[in-house]
């Protein structure tokens, strides 16, 4: 609890002045105000972090928090279950689609074994279990408060040491078979709005099983109770390691006064949990993309961020974050070497007609 | 007229047996069918130009058309008339937002000069002038019948060329104070959506000026009467030569079956010109980016186009395509080097199970 106690006492809000700086370099540069739109946006948001109006996105990886869920007993999944183990053990093969799209883009990946059932046979899986698997959240709580906790506090830990090694951006990913179910399940603890809006069919659902899904994340939640005041608590009672270890990570992030970017559906209920713990962290979060899930629109409405890109994705895995990588450096380079009014050689007379 | 003609009588659809082929590569890799969404999508359409299912995007070109509007002595720009021969001239030395962005990610910036007042004073300017700007569509019509089909053959004979030269993939740009206006005129002319759906601020206009320039289109649609039916008529009435310039550029895309990347509203409205005169070149056509330009979400329904990127530019000279480049390389790249089932070492009876 000590970590992250600590953790949430050292969050502080944007740099407002830093902001300013950076949208007054933007201003100089030659193309009507604000014209990059987001370009601009994105860089000022990350001036705000760092205090730094130039902020290179050069070291970047995405962690991946791997983690098995009880309530896949239930038949809420089209997966198996051991399709969680088979993942993380594939991710340093580079054969997963976050693990190819990150290395496209020179990103790192991490993965992290929170709770996964049985032992991936591969050495590059940072193990930091705390059980084989969660409980089915429809007999009880999922995991007890101080699980949560410490898997909050591995995320911290674990993204730290990332921001401390030079990593200038990290993103958010996960695995785990289910984890539609709890992200779905603590979102409608969290906000109120009924599962038929927070529940999707993940990754291909028959209209039955969609049924059922909503029918278990409603019980799940009418039998743990979960406290709507206190994210740890509704992610003990319903959510998973996963959706923990990733609220972890923003927390760090935000204490790092570094940028993370989020991800889909489950990335979003994890942020929305960090922002519950510390509205400051909101200022930290960089969105990528908007997730094919139902839940993801009203979750990023919730959140007021604005994804960067529109691909229908519902893969997972921290898959949007390489490509929101991209667009990040192309802004930071942007902001960095295009031309300004002053070097296209115009007269000040000329000067004073266009920027007016 | 010769090579519009020759051009038109050569565009087919696309090759729906290619594509086939994409989507059951897709379905052959580690994740759930289709949860790649618009990565998935985007390759596959390039499969239906090329025939191929692996079409590596290696090098690229913009290809920014840049010309002089007389509408603009209305005052319906923000910027003064002479910015368009400076933009021009900043191409090559890198200083523009699409220069920028394109030397980021490693395109080629190829700047023709189609009707520029006065002579740029940069060798790197391809000259292919047709006139000093066109006439002031308030009075009378934009340019000659004939004037419109020689900017979109010049259009085609450019891109024919970067195709032929080895180009994977073209961008379109534009620059030309004013085309906001001519963009507008010609839309509302094609589509007969009002102007106050197809007209936005431009580049900084106050209300006044808005009104204003809503005006002067609708006074230059009520003199010149453009037919809906021709959009060549139309653009010869109320366009510019870079609107023209840019459909062929389109037409030559299909003709070649090479994939060409649609930037903003302006570079929309003449994807609707090319499509107009062979519907099949909507099959060649990439989107990038949603402009903030109000016109531009009614054009992708009318296109039925989805654009990739959401990030409130309203720049245009093509600033999207660059962005969108990245986009589409880091999705072949995943088709070509993702994990199947088969090398994630399932056995056959866990395989049934996942691909249910």
């Amino acid at each position: 609890m000590e970590l992250l106690k600590e953790t949430l006492s050292m969050i502080t809000g944007a740099d407002k002045e830093a902001m300013k700086r950076t949208r007054s370099k933007w201003d100089g540069l030659v193309k009507p105000i604000g014209s990059l739109g987001q370009l601009e946006e994105l860089t000022i948001k990350i001036s705000g972090m760092t205090g730094k109006t130039i902020n290179p996105i050069k070291r970047t990886a995405i962690l991946v928090m791997c983690s098995d869920n009880g309530v896949c007993s239930e038949g809420v999944s089209a997966a198996p279950q051991f399709f969680t183990r088979i993942l993380a053990e594939s991710m340093s093969k580079g054969l997963t689609g976050v693990a190819t799209l990150a290395s496209f883009s020179g990103a790192d990946i991490y993965t992290v074994d929170l709770g996964i059932i049985g032992n991936p046979m591969d050495a590059n899986v940072i193990s930091r279990k705390i059980s084989d698997g969660t409980n089915n959240f429809v007999l009880g709580p999922a995991m007890t408060y101080e699980q949560a906790v410490k898997a909050i506090e591995i995320g911290i830990d674990i993204s730290d040491r990332l921001y401390s090694q030079g990593y200038d951006i990290l993103g958010t990913g996960e695995v785990g078979i289910g984890n539609t179910t709890t992200s779905s399940a603590v979102m409608t603890a969290l906000t109120g709005l009924d599962v038929d809006i927070t529940c999707g069919k993940g990754a291909g659902l028959t209209e039955d099983q969609y049924s059922n899904k909503k029918e278990i994340i409603r019980k799940g939640i009418e039998i743990n109770k979960p406290d709507k005041e206190d994210p740890i608590h509704v992610i003990s009672k319903v959510g998973g390691y996963d959706i923990a270890g990733m609220c972890g990570s923003y927390l760090s992030a935000a204490k790092n006064r570094k940028p993370i970017v989020m991800d889909g559906f489950i990335s979003s209920v994890a942020a929305l949990c960090a922002i519950k713990l510390n509205p400051y962290v909101k200022d930290y979060i960089i969105p990528s993309h908007l997730s094919k899930e139902p839940g993801s629109s009203f979750l990023m409405n919730e959140l007021k961020l604005t994804p960067i890109l529109n691909l229908d994705m519902r893969l997972g895995e921290g898959s949007g974050c390489p490509l929101a990588f991209s667009v990040l450096k192309a802004a930071m380079y942007t902001l960095e070497n295009m031309g300004t009014f002053e070097n296209t050689a115009l007269s000040s007379e000329e000067l004073i007609d266009i920027r007016e």
